[in-house]
């Protein structure tokens, strides 16, 4: 069958669509089954993972709007995760120096344990998700997702303007 | 050089969680960018359009149970939506035949009409984000995905059990 360019033209907008449904739908299955274990097994929320994991890679601390912007979160939503946090021990809120109305927050001992035995559960969990793939297949997933990325430059400039 | 198979199976479970760091990153850019758009082009927001979408594949109307069960939202979150669908005259409320307490939603000539052209301009920026990658990419693409969720059966029967 010799392909008609005209119908494939046609069709590409179509399959970019597809494709963009099933990477919603793989992420949608595997942040879920994150969320249902870290419940099960930890009687903890994918946002407090989240709030957890910045902190572990700030150990100085991190203040309120600092984890808001790095997780792209409101500020409410943090105070109330952080709120929690600290009644469960998992985090100290300290004074900032120099600054007297400014508090940020850091991982108490028993917080850096819980995330650490936490994160390690993380990285099995993804890699049994993902084991279906080797690694050569990896390395075409990175390649095509760099793709993507590369091309983001134009669309966001192109939206910006 | 000769690859280290010990190295290699340490490295693995790491390359795992970084392609998932990666379609993290990938989904929640488009995304966000599609918020912005449906923001700045249509006054609408993400939910609106999902909401709208499912009510646009079921032209006979759909229950408030159905859609959030459809779209994985809880029913309170629904509510809101509709609320504000039905306010702007895009979608309206009807009485399900032999049922008196309960109601389907279904959009109206105006919602159709909306939904249609936001649809069309939905794929537009699909196909113009995802305009880095070809048939043969997106082939590949679809390919790996499938990989995920084809394996998808095994982790999901073993947390079940």
């Amino acid at each position: 069958m010799i392909p008609n360019k005209k119908a494939q033209a046609e069709e590409l907008p179509k399959e970019r669509l597809r494709l963009w449904l099933k990477i919603i739908k793989v992420h949608a299955t595997i942040e879920n089954e994150i969320r249902r274990r870290l419940r099960s097994e930890f009687n903890s929320t994918l946002p407090r993972f989240d709030v957890m994991s910045a902190l572990a890679r700030f150990p100085g601390g991190l203040k309120m709007s600092e984890i808001s912007s790095l997780l792209k979160v409101s500020n409410g939503n943090v105070t109330g995760i952080v709120d929690r946090l600290a009644e469960d021990g998992l985090v100290l809120r300290v004074a900032v120096p120099g600054d007297r109305r400014a508090q940020s927050v850091r991982l108490t001992k028993a917080g850096k344990k819980a995330f650490a035995t936490q994160a390690a559960a993380h990285e099995r969990w993804i890699n049994q998700m993902l084991g279906g793939l080797d690694e050569a297949e990896i390395g075409s997933f990175n390649q095509l997702v760099e793709g993507i990325t590369a091309y983001q430059n134009e669309w966001q400039e192109e939206s910006d303007a």
